[in-house]
């Protein structure tokens, strides 16, 4: 296993000229078949989940780090045989512009950091992958799709699950009208989170259970119905108000689309949870789990769903590092983060103010 | 089948004494070995469920029919052998009181008519069996139960699903606490109701979706929890607005528990759907379907949930005519109909002003 993932890493190298020539010693630019991501903010995400997955990919590498840990900066170099140059902090991340091993910067931090280090990473030059949520507010949202698009560089949004084939084959679905009108889709994403003193707790850094998993449900109810929504209810409660004093442990919300397709949707810290049901003029789908990091699956009244993929994450950043060399349409731009920003923070209007709240189809 | 059921119809009849010996001819009335019910209209339920039901029922019998329509007395004498005497209208139906024949009066009437029925029974000193949803308002609820208690007779309310032991079971899981503390129930029951102009469709005959289907949505939060709500929103929406007019044709509403538990659920006419799930500390629960006549059937973390039973409405019948002979408790008195329709009025509060309404526990 480390021979053949160092043999994929080191031609991942040798390809990318990493470490070999000094990228501006040529002349021009030679095309890269991998991308050089650098992870920006190394916690569980990072280190658990996408590091492994790079180790994977064949359309890009895993090239760098930032991270303000230097204890971490040292244990991912020895893991990962990462050149000093490629390690940054947060302080010189912007010096990041000066190396070509850098193609896409891959932000994984709290929300609340989304945007300024996606409009940094932009200034830069450098490609960007954030993390979902996209950001806390559509103002930041709309700057860090105006920051990719001024440095003429991409934004793509880390929903991975709309790169797995099972969620693909829910869309194909709708796309062919195979089931009939959409009428209700119900969504619940949910776990328990044992942590009491993580972002997720905190207003500042963009947590809440509806920033950070009810996203999955509110995506859901989106590409099961094709539509955006145009009235949105939602209720707030917490079981655990001690912990929960600034952001929602859980967050029901209904959501009311111009073809009269309704989702009644739950999201949670207090509870596990993760189906999709989806009740149709003409049939029926059930996806259980639907968000999972694998095997997501299900079925539909044509058939069972169960499309079998490797890794993810590997999956959805070879995905778009291929859409990037290719010049290619991305799965996930930024546009779709800001799609569903804009009814997280109608969610949260409805659920502070007690009130519907109506949007713009 | 029409021999086994002649037979069962006869020996009922003659074991109720019916047609055979005056009741009043007798010093002291004897005690019966089964009920005889009179059934208040006559449409699709009594017509094709409740009569072809009490074919099978071995504690109750098909004594006595009111209708509005003398074709409908005519058919149905023929096809029960209902002796003249036990054919009512609604203007004679008072003198029910002086029919020994009759122990039960079962009002399978528009909700509208349900207050009217149920206290005229009571007057005439039968015991009352009455549809689902109990009536209109909280206020017909409270005058049906001062008026079965005033008259010394009980009232039961058709929640046939409460008798079905997968029901029972779901129950029991919660009562001795299998799956831990109850989290989130999501439940969802409708049907696509193709009729445009029957009492469903209108509002002074206690119509439209939440009273009809919506309480089996509401039943289910209440009974998977074990308590009642003390917050509750809801939101109501049609996609035939020329034919829901007068009341709702999709109404989703949310309920909050004093545990903290929450409920999600969805009722329409306009789609089928027929789910309930639980997501709970400990485990999980899902049944589907799980408000049909028959095939309620399930699963939970602690296993399947796939009871068999017979003629479900025979059952319930039967279990609420031993019952009264045997004075004992009834599965699903006035009281637990009360319950229901005091939520459902707050749901159309809710629905109606757009704000969430609170209950006392």
């Amino acid at each position: 296993m480390t021979t053949r993932r160092d043999f994929i890493r080191t031609s991942a190298l040798l390809t990318a000229g990493a470490g070999i020539l000094p990228f501006n010693a040529c002349a021009l630019p030679k095309a890269k078949d991998r991308l050089g991501v650098a992870l920006v903010g190394l916690g569980y995400y990072s280190t658990d989940v996408l590091a492994p997955a790079l180790q994977e990919t064949k359309k890009c590498y895993l090239a760098g780090i930032v991270t303000g840990t230097p204890e971490k900066a040292v244990r991912w170099q020895k893991q990962y045989k990462l050149p000093d140059k490629n390690i940054y902090s947060y302080q010189n991340f912007d010096q990041i512009a000066n190396n070509p091993d850098i193609d896409v910067v891959y932000v994984v931090l709290p929300p609340s950091m989304h945007a300024e280090y996606t409009i940094r990473a932009a200034k830069a030059g450098k490609h960007v992958w954030c993390e979902k949520p996209m950001a806390p507010s559509v103002a930041d949202c709309q700057a860090m799709i105006k920051a990719c698009r001024d440095n003429k560089v991409t934004l793509s949004i880390g929903y991975r699950t709309q790169h797995d084939p099972n969620v693909q084959e829910i869309i194909r679905l709708r796309r062919q009208n195979e089931l009939g009108k959409i009428r209700l889709v119900t969504a619940s994403a949910g776990y328990y989170e044992q942590r009491a003193d993580n972002w997720k707790q905190k207003k500042a850094m963009g947590g809440g259970a509806m920033n950070d998993m009810g996203v999955y449900a509110l995506q859901a109810a989106r590409y099961v119905t094709g539509e955006e929504p145009i009235l949105v209810t939602a209720q707030q409660f917490t079981t655990r108000p001690a912990i929960y004093t600034e952001v929602d442990e859980t967050t029901l919300f209904q959501l009311q689309f111009p073809s009269g397709a309704v989702a009644n949707c739950a999201t949670s810290f207090g509870m596990d949870m993760n189906q999709l049901q989806a009740t149709c003029a003409n049939g029926w789908l059930r996806m259980e789990p639907f968000q999972a990091y694998g095997g997501i699956k299900g079925e539909s009244s044509k058939g069972v769903i169960d499309f079998k993929i490797g890794n993810q994450q590997a999956l959805q950043m070879d995905n778009d590092a291929t859409a990037i060399m290719q010049k290619k349409a991305l799965l996930v731009p930024g546009e779709e983060g800001l799609r569903d920003i804009r009814v997280v923070e109608a969610i949260h209007e409805a659920a502070r103010t007690g009130k519907a709240v109506k949007l713009s189809a």
